[in-house]
């Protein structure tokens, strides 16, 4: 195992020392790095916090900022964050409007957000009102149960819920509104990936899962897991079909028809711009025939698996109010426009 | 080898298809893909073209757009662009102010562009003015000879030396001043990488070079040329210690002095953001011990080697013009802020 550490037990608040000192202007580490939070607690707005573990950067701390999460928890690699600092992220920027909790689908994230959740009105119920609303991604397609989720996962899709919701919040939206347009954004949203290579938890020292040098892992998870099948590596071109297929045969099982898109590429690590760039163009094409019409699009490494060569594709149904909550401004570390 | 692609042949336009659809309020692609321009050309304007093999991106195509690059010409993997690809460059975007070139020192790219810089004068020499004045890059200080230069390589400070000259050109900067802001921005940047991995070109299909399972590659090239030497792999600590130490002698060797800088760390491509952040905490606190102080920060892939792991230290000196340059908006695919 060859990467940039200096042990495996230091490396996450290596990393989150830098970012936080890479990106001062926009955010600050919490006590003990429990926590990342905006440089300003904003009063008034509804706050949203997230979080699961380390290994998925930019994914979450590299997204919070004006526009988008007011706080992420980040647990060592692939391991989910304990209540302790979703309690401590809650002190630091609830702005007395309610929380938001965005959590990906896995066991460890939702048992963990539900007990701070739970710990946190228990404290605030002696005096003062909080009040804390969960929203659920689950956008992967791949499979219905995996290793460490119960329903499916939640994976690249929770960026364009985190964008929509943090630009309401800060137009003004309430808490239950946000929570309604959390779970009709997830509803909306479909992801599929394939890993080309496994990645290779740093304290674990060797790779999650071998794949043999003509293989690919179809509907793989973000933490290696397994997806739907092992198969031959084969075209771009294939590949995609396969992935929209998957994707538009489960829309189309909801019921939900071709309409206008955001279309997001992402890559899990190792994979290289180029590459993604290749995939969008094939996909874009795909989605058209089909009768999507692409508004608005997203390509890079944005919720990745450590170094794992692989991508995503996620197809996110947009109306009007969603375009725009997605033109917002938005400045965090990862993403940044309009400001 | 695992790539997305369907054949060699075809991965660059269609990945440049995939830029371009992906970025149409930015970008467009010129006739055959021989360049990628601005939306818009901007009449009395400096126009700045840049180029260079593939493999590098988001350099040099995701770099243009407002306040940074008018054009890029896009070589296949590794390989320069051809002359008649910058002269349809400069057709498209010259704003009749001239045309700065910005090019990384290799042979072959500072071959094509003085060639096509001939071509342009000579097919302008009947009427109109066209003055080409071309700035060249070449930070790295790893070595002073390699495979494919005379002289020092131009790497990751070239992004340095596109974001500060393209600002300036959008303020209304003359030609020669600056042609004598690049070559001063890239006389104060310095650069120095080192390789985990090697990469593979799609088209030769085995990797560039071989590494020991324990073994990295300090002071790499851009293209996975060798470095200083082969090394036994170590810690980020002392990986960091190495490249600092190279980059500070030789700023120290030609006579400057600790000052307020832009730090840069760079991903070649296969390293995740989890790394590169813990890179630049290690090299802040190393360069603010030195006495250099930090005045803007820079993570993330941007000057890459297809899918290398590794990564580059870029110092440059600002000042606060410079700093200004910086700050100013830039709308590319690859860098954005400020509008």
């Amino acid at each position: 195992m060859k990467k940039f550490l200096n042990s495996p037990e230091t490396l996450l608040a290596e990393s989150l020392a830098g970012l936080a000192g890479a990106h001062s202007d926009i955010l600050k580490l919490g006590s003990d790095g429990r926590y990342v939070c905006r440089r300003q607690p904003v009063a008034g707005k509804v706050a949203l916090i997230s979080g699961g573990g380390a290994g998925h950067e930019p994914l979450h701390a590299g997204f919070v900022g004006l526009g988008m999460l007011d706080a992420a928890c980040p647990g060592q690699v692939f391991t989910s964050p304990t209540p302790d600092q979703m309690l401590a992220a809650i002190a630091a920027v609830d702005g007395g409007a309610g929380v938001l909790f965005i959590v990906k689908n896995y066991a460890g994230d939702v048992m963990n957000f539900e007990m701070s959740a739970e710990m946190a009105s228990e404290m605030a119920a002696a005096g003062s009102e909080l009040e804390i609303l969960t929203v659920l991604t689950n956008d992967d397609v791949a499979v219905e149960e995996s290793t460490w989720s119960s329903g499916r996962r939640g994976v690249a899709g929770t960026l364009v819920v985190e964008k929509l919701l943090g630009a309401a919040a800060e137009q003004g939206m309430g808490l239950a509104d946000l929570k309604a347009l959390g779970d009709r954004t997830n509803s909306l949203t479909r992801t599929m990936g394939v890993a080309l290579s496994s990645c290779t938890v740093p304290a674990a020292g060797t790779p999650t899962f071998n794949l043999g040098e003509a293989e690919i892992e179809m509907g793989v998870g973000i933490h290696g897991e397994p997806g739907r099948r092992r198969q031959a590596f084969t075209s771009a071109d294939a590949i995609t079909d396969e992935l929209l297929q998957a994707i538009c045969d489960d829309l189309a099982a909801a019921g939900l028809e071709p309409g206008d898109i955001l279309l997001f590429i992402n890559g899990f690590g190792g994979t290289p711009l180029m590459e993604l760039h290749l995939l969008y163009n094939a996909a874009r094409h795909r989605l058209e025939q089909r009768g999507f019409r692409v508004q608005r699009s997203l390509v890079g490494s944005y919720v990745t698996s450590l170094e794992m060569a692989g991508a995503s594709i996620t197809v996110s149904l947009l109306d009007g109010q969603a375009l725009r909550l997605w033109d917002a401004p938005v400045h965090t570390a990862a993403l940044r426009w309009g400001c």
